[in-house]
């Protein structure tokens, strides 16, 4: 039965929803949004988000589920929008705890699907296939696929019709007017679900920093191609392993020009064939050679298409910039296109592969020389007006930005009819709330970062982070004081041993003196019963002694050993 | 007496020119260049760096003079260009070691010897005053300083005049043709020394990958006017401290609306200081108003100039931002500009700045919202042809440009009648050698990392960064057994500690099993006197263990305490 939309208006006008973003807002990636009626929860994507620079030795962040832990009966599905890691990376830490039905297009769950393997819990867990236009009963909500165009086909918004009205969700999206799948924004269903009524509008913001529209993904081929005419030899193309876009772009214009393509990358592999599996890019099998083969190809036969375009340390790209890859190493008349921008925290690493594939002979083609070989998959800030005159919400809430994106977007749609009071900038936790009387912040749920470090999901907390910043600036001094059992008495002298502070063999005068000071601390011959007080006071004295001495602050752990 | 450059080319064919980059070349920063003939030295520059990322715990890097040490009593003198951190920084660690004579023009001496008094050692030094066009004699050599337009007034490059021809070293530098302090780059000079001969121009190459020509600093002047016009409340400004021009601009845009302005940030202040007293900055001393005084100002007739453009933590616009600066709180009205743009690294801790403003009811103007406050000190593309073209030189060697950087001044250089076997791109450490056959490169010297850590110089190596890298990834677990000395066997159970690893009073269940395997791996009741062995097994059946438990490695710290 096709829902009508007024049979969910409010009738009591009573109902309440709420809205609550656990990640993406103020940072972009770990994207994961609640909406919450008395009866019932919808949740919109679950990504994952990158470690801050001081969050050492962690892997990745995702959303803290805590607030859903006592109404996992209520939530109804996760929708998905795209198969971008930030929108869909965490479900395979969450979906084992809270398993609810995910709805997602048909690339996207291809792409969950591989996430789900590679942690084997694909059997758990069912991923509904919905097509753009599909309308899903979810409780009382009811929700409607759009399509927009982004990096990867098969994006979607959803428009959620809900008790108090319809809420847009757009996920990730630019207006691309000639997408490389041809399949662009929905702006007819946009326009028609703005002339029924846009109670809200939740929009993508990451580029409202931006003027005029963003470039289409349909301009990057020609310069693929005109670059593959002119290069003598081998083009590597390194680009996001999720752009698939992009990939089939550079397979394209290899085909042009009669080269064979080889992937070098194992996630850009499996993303590719996921996409040829389901059909989203089409070649000719026998353009691909295998890694083992590229030798027998003519260099100026032969295209690369390499992961690492963020130069991550491990990735094909950074290995091959070492020198370090198994099968490919630069020679000069290579041409290594980047195909991506550094994103926030790369830069650095980016410019050092740069660094190390002009060292080893290779003609490369970065962001500080042309933008020509990468658009970004976000709307500027036409788009984004282009969004508001669309659907003529009421509420404005960006989503998805840094603070400053957010807080520029509701800047520009002041002058598109949107009053400040209207339009609300939500922090991670941060409950909005709609009832009959409009629109309010309602307090703010607590939220923390729950990160994933090897097999531990959540076990490296604030605690331990800290600890690691001080081990990692000043290193360590572990003191070890041996009592006596019996007669609580210290036997023989103390023992120091430090890591990541001086080089041990070169300060024996530093560790004598620390060695005097530990026994100044330590009553000599009378039994000791409040260890914890003399180990504050060992702490205390080597801490202040190794400052004035050296200007660090060494994490001093003293340890009393009882035998 | 006036020397005349005939007097001083090659007689024998014999003699022989070493330059050897102990910085700044493939780095950008910690600029140090050795000029070497049979019997003299001269140095141009001693600058800092800044830590790479992995050099946790790092203040600075310093030039490792060690192939200098037994070569003292050869050097004749360094040479400054400007007073920038990465030419000058380094002086106050290296002159204690190496006294010679430091040149400088006036401004530039005045920066270094607020360096040398901040530790104490401005008595040991004598930095000479010197004016572009005055030669100095040093051994075998004469200098002679030519003006350059950079970002800091009072900045030279030096013509060094040896037995084997005339060398250039531009330090850095741009053509700005209306340049702040009217002291352009002496085109005159340039194409004077070109006419005579140059055997090679060891040339700036930051900005080699920009087309045409940087702009004017002058520029930003009439854009600190309109902003200052237009802005209802206080302007705050940030930029570099030691950006001397662009402080000047926006202290005479501030004179021009009626704004007093207040300095902000301890750096920024005493180098205003040293300019206003030596005459490089000039203003009605009324117009400055101390910090504590600011609150008596109307909003909108009061700048601040803030140190912290690059959001370095600690600095005062890091503090403002996090609302914890004792005198400075935002409040809506006020407005940011940000006149410098990150530099690497420093991207994402200036958008998190940038985002805290914007929260607490900011303005921000930043770079990535425009392009209008600020300009590169460095000369772009068509800058570094007219170099070339001035100059005429022999050979060509880039310098203070990161690897990339250096090859591309070198590919444009090709186009300018370089040719490419003529062209050098120096590593640090590389050795070029000029003799009557030509140049050539002659080997490489070994330089290491001299890492400034609190007190401590060099006394960080890469034992300590390697073991606070692991610290700081995964965290440390000490084991320590106790042994009865005169029997050599293990007393009680062994302790076990970590830190930065998991959450120890979570980890019970782990700890117990890590205890039995220590237990394991010691022989009970047998006297052991190969403890090293012991050391080693732990280590390795913990790490084992550890990591098939957690995917983490840990380091393991084995201690045995005699009891």
């Amino acid at each position: 039965m096709e829902p009508k939309i007024e049979n969910i208006q409010s009738k009591s006008g009573k109902e309440k929803l709420r809205f609550i973003p656990l990640g993406g807002n103020g940072l972009v990636t770990k994207n994961m949004f609640v909406y919450e009626s008395e009866n019932d929860i919808v949740i919109i994507d679950c990504g994952m988000g990158f470690p801050e620079e001081t969050m050492f030795g962690v892997d990745m962040v995702i959303p803290d589920i805590n607030y859903l832990r006592d109404k996992k009966h209520k939530i109804r599905g996760i929708l998905i929008t795209h198969g971008h890691e930030d929108h869909i990376g965490a479900l395979p830490f969450i979906l084992p705890e809270i398993n609810v039905p995910v709805f997602a297009t048909r690339l996207t769950a291809g792409l969950i699907n591989v996430r789900l393997k590679e942690r084997d819990i694909q059997r758990m867990v069912k991923v509904n296939v919905i097509n753009p236009g599909q309308k899903v009963s979810l409780g009382s909500f009811w929700a409607e696929a759009f399509r927009v165009s982004h990096s990867i086909p098969d994006s979607v918004g959803y428009a959620l019709h809900t008790p108090l009205g319809t809420i847009i969700h757009t996920g990730d999206y630019k207006f691309d007017m000639t997408p490389v799948d041809e399949k662009p924004t929905d702006t007819a269903k946009l326009a028609e679900l703005g002339r029924r009524g846009v109670l809200a509008l939740m929009s993508d913001s990451l580029r409202s920093e931006k003027l005029g529209f963003t470039l289409s993904e349909s301009l990057i081929e020609p310069k693929f191609e005109e670059a593959m005419e002119d290069a003598p030899g081998r083009v590597m193309v390194t680009t996001f392993s999720s752009n698939i876009s992009r990939i089939k772009q550079a397979i394209e214009a290899s085909r042009k020009f009669g080269r064979k393509v080889a992937i070098v990358g194992r996630s850009m592999e499996s993303n590719l064939f996921v996409a040829r599996d389901l059909g989203y890019i089409k070649f000719p099998p026998e353009i691909l050679v295998r890694l083992e083969n590229i030798e027998k190809i003519p260099p100026e036969k032969l295209t690369l298409i390499v992961a690492g375009s963020q130069a991550q340390s491990g990735s094909a790209l950074t290995r091959i910039a070492n020198g370090a890859h198994r099968f490919v190493s630069i020679r000069p008349g290579d041409l290594v296109i980047f195909s991506a921008d550094p994103i926030p925290g790369h830069q650095d690493p980016v410019h050092t592969v740069v660094d190390n594939l002009t060292r080893l002979g290779a003609r490369v083609i970065y962001s500080d020389i042309t933008d020509e070989f990468h658009v970004s998959g976000h709307g500027a800030q036409a788009e984004l007006m282009l969004m508001l005159n669309l659907t003529k919400p009421k509420y404005l809430v960006p989503i998805s930005g840094m603070y400053r994106q957010m807080k520029k977007f509701v800047d520009l749609a002041a002058n598109a009819g949107i009053e400040p009071r209207n339009a609300f900038i939500l922090e991670e936790g941060d409950v909005l709330e709609f009832g009959s009387q409009g629109a309010k912040v309602d307090g703010q749920i607590e939220t923390d970062n729950v990160m994933v470090d090897g097999l531990g999901v959540g076990d490296v907390g604030d605690v331990v982070l800290r600890d690691r910043r001080v081990l990692a600036e000043e290193g360590i001094v572990v003191v070890i004081v041996t009592v006596n059992r019996s007669n609580g008495q210290v036997v023989g002298e103390p023992d120091i041993v430090s890591r990541g502070f001086v080089y041990m063999k070169e300060a024996e005068p530093l560790i004598s003196e620390m060695k005097e000071l530990v026994q100044k601390a330590v009553p000599v011959g009378k039994k000791v019963s409040d260890w914890h007080f003399i180990r504050e006071k060992i702490m205390e004295n080597l801490e202040k002694f190794l400052f004035e001495k050296t200007q660090r602050r060494p994490m001093v752990l003293p340890v009393v050993v009882e035998v």
